[in-house]
């Protein structure tokens, strides 16, 4: 069978890419064509799942289907790009009809509450990995990037965190847990939704974004950085899950939350006079620290003592190995 | 060591993406920014090369870096785009600073001949694999697909066809030759220069093309299914080298030439009134056979016999793997 016949046959449950919303050809040719509208510059992001490494290694197919494209879609909702398509390179060590399916299903559910368009890819032999590439469209100007931060404004978070992280013993079966915790933890690790809506709220008024993939610790540091600022954050206004707490106890909450990435919620500055419009807009912001002048992240515990940790957040290719 | 940081360290060697030309951000942020001038379309393509699948399971990091982005660009050529970027997705199984630099320089020299810049990518851990996703401009409706070949045209192509299959045994060290059969051989397999400025004087010109990557047969099929015409193929008329003919012998260069693939040289149809001026531009084509009414491909050998293989170019995920 050839690529595009795999392609085609297992993945037409995806919405592929027809002529039209900024794609003038997808799936068949040596190169799909995007076609921005005048004045649209397009935001591009490549992320990459090695079985074992960023997923376990047999996942349900269909779940790593959704996870696979969320993480990758979570870059453009941090760029405040409105999503386009995606290609999809997908390494199998063997030919799996039922696999196929499984995993095309997954990717299809993700790829429809995105809006994306799977518009090309590879299909290869090899240990199982997955690299994605997903497109997205932002008006020359406006994309959200990690270097506006301004002394002043508020630090913010989309939503909870440490949601993913908490739930690794579980995604791992190393413990396990009664359904109505187990279910909404796990649900964040396998389908964390991109917030492109929210993303897209923040052209305009957010003055730094990215989103958390790292550890709230290390991607504010990563703002931090590139705006030339500090960001003071206070532990307590960490937003935790009931069901997070009630699992893993409130010190790993907290640890989950600060180091344990894998979250794809949203982290931003803005001007506080934006939070109200927002709030109103109906998206859910929580304000978990401010942005001053100077360099570093700090954690700030009871009475503003620092309580920053030495530990930041995952990274691969820690040296060495 | 951070992603970025890996990233900027063994990669600064390479033509990093600076704004302007096409690009409004490069590596550095959650997304890359392009940015198309008006009119114009952006072609996107995605290529996995899997350690002992596309390339022996050693190889030289610097040649591998050739390859791996020329096997890639090969595609922009294909349609007629004008090169603009690329992100890299690496998996690498352990941290490697020789590697790393040898990789970056092989990368570097292709991006720099092909006139491509790295806008981003991803680093992880685990068995070595290569995801390139490159991204060309060309304007809107003069992209070159598969799909337009009309009876009446030549089919060509580019340049002389087999020689990186028949490197192979060279590349697999099962046999050894002379340097002057051998360096041209293997020069071909590890650093096949995409035909991008044929690629560019085809605008206007081909009715289809592609690059040949699964063999000339294999790949004609493909111009004949999406363009709903028949291709002859001369056998007489194929393009060998003399170092594979002496390397091979003559039977094994035209089996080469025919399914061996990996030329990632360009086939295309095109009206005959055409050549005079390609030619005279300094383009070297070789008209290999002609475009009828009907379908599939024929490969007619002496006295105009139908000498069609059944067996026909490479493929992944064969049935059964």
């Amino acid at each position: 069978m050839g690529e595009f016949e795999l392609i085609a046959r297992y993945f037409a449950a995806a919405p592929c890419a027809r002529p039209g919303e900024g794609i003038a050809l997808g799936i068949g040719d040596d190169c799909a064509l995007l076609a921005p509208a005048a004045g649209e510059q397009l935001a591009v992001s490549t992320d990459t799942l090695v079985s074992g490494v960023h997923f376990p290694a047999q996942p349900d197919p269909f779940l790593l289907g959704q996870r696979s494209l969320a993480v990758a879609a979570s870059d453009l909702a941090a760029m405040g790009a409105q999503p386009v398509g995606f290609t999809l390179a997908l390494t199998l060590p063997s030919f799996d009809a039922t696999w196929l399916e499984r995993y095309a299903a997954g990717l299809g559910q993700m790829a429809q509450a995105c809006g994306l368009r799977l518009i090309g890819g590879d299909t290869t032999r090899g240990p199982l990995s997955l690299t994605l590439t997903v497109f997205g469209s932002v008006p020359a100007g406006q994309a959200l990037t990690r270097r506006g931060a301004r002394p002043g404004d508020v630090f913010c978070v989309g939503g909870n965190l440490g949601d993913a992280a908490g739930a690794l013993p579980l995604v791992l079966a190393e413990r396990s847990a009664p359904a109505e915790l187990a279910a909404p933890l796990l649900a964040h690790y396998w389908a964390p939704p991109p917030q492109l809506a929210l993303g897209l709220a923040l052209r305009g008024r957010a003055s730094a974004a990215l989103d958390i993939s790292d550890g709230l610790l290390a991607d504010a540091g990563h703002i931090a950085e590139a705006s030339g600022v500090a960001i003071h954050i206070e532990r307590s206004c960490l937003p935790l899950s009931d069901a997070l707490k009630a699992f893993a106890g409130e010190t790993a909450a907290f640890e989950a939350a600060l180091a344990g990435g894998d979250d794809y919620v949203l982290a931003f500055s803005l001007a506080a006079e934006h939070l109200a419009g927002l709030r109103a807009a109906g998206h859910s912001i929580h304000v978990v620290g401010r942005v001053l002048a100077g360099q570093g992240v700090t954690l700030l515990g009871e009475g503003g003592r620092d309580i920053t940790p030495s530990q930041r957040g995952y990274q691969h290719f820690r040296e060495p190995l």
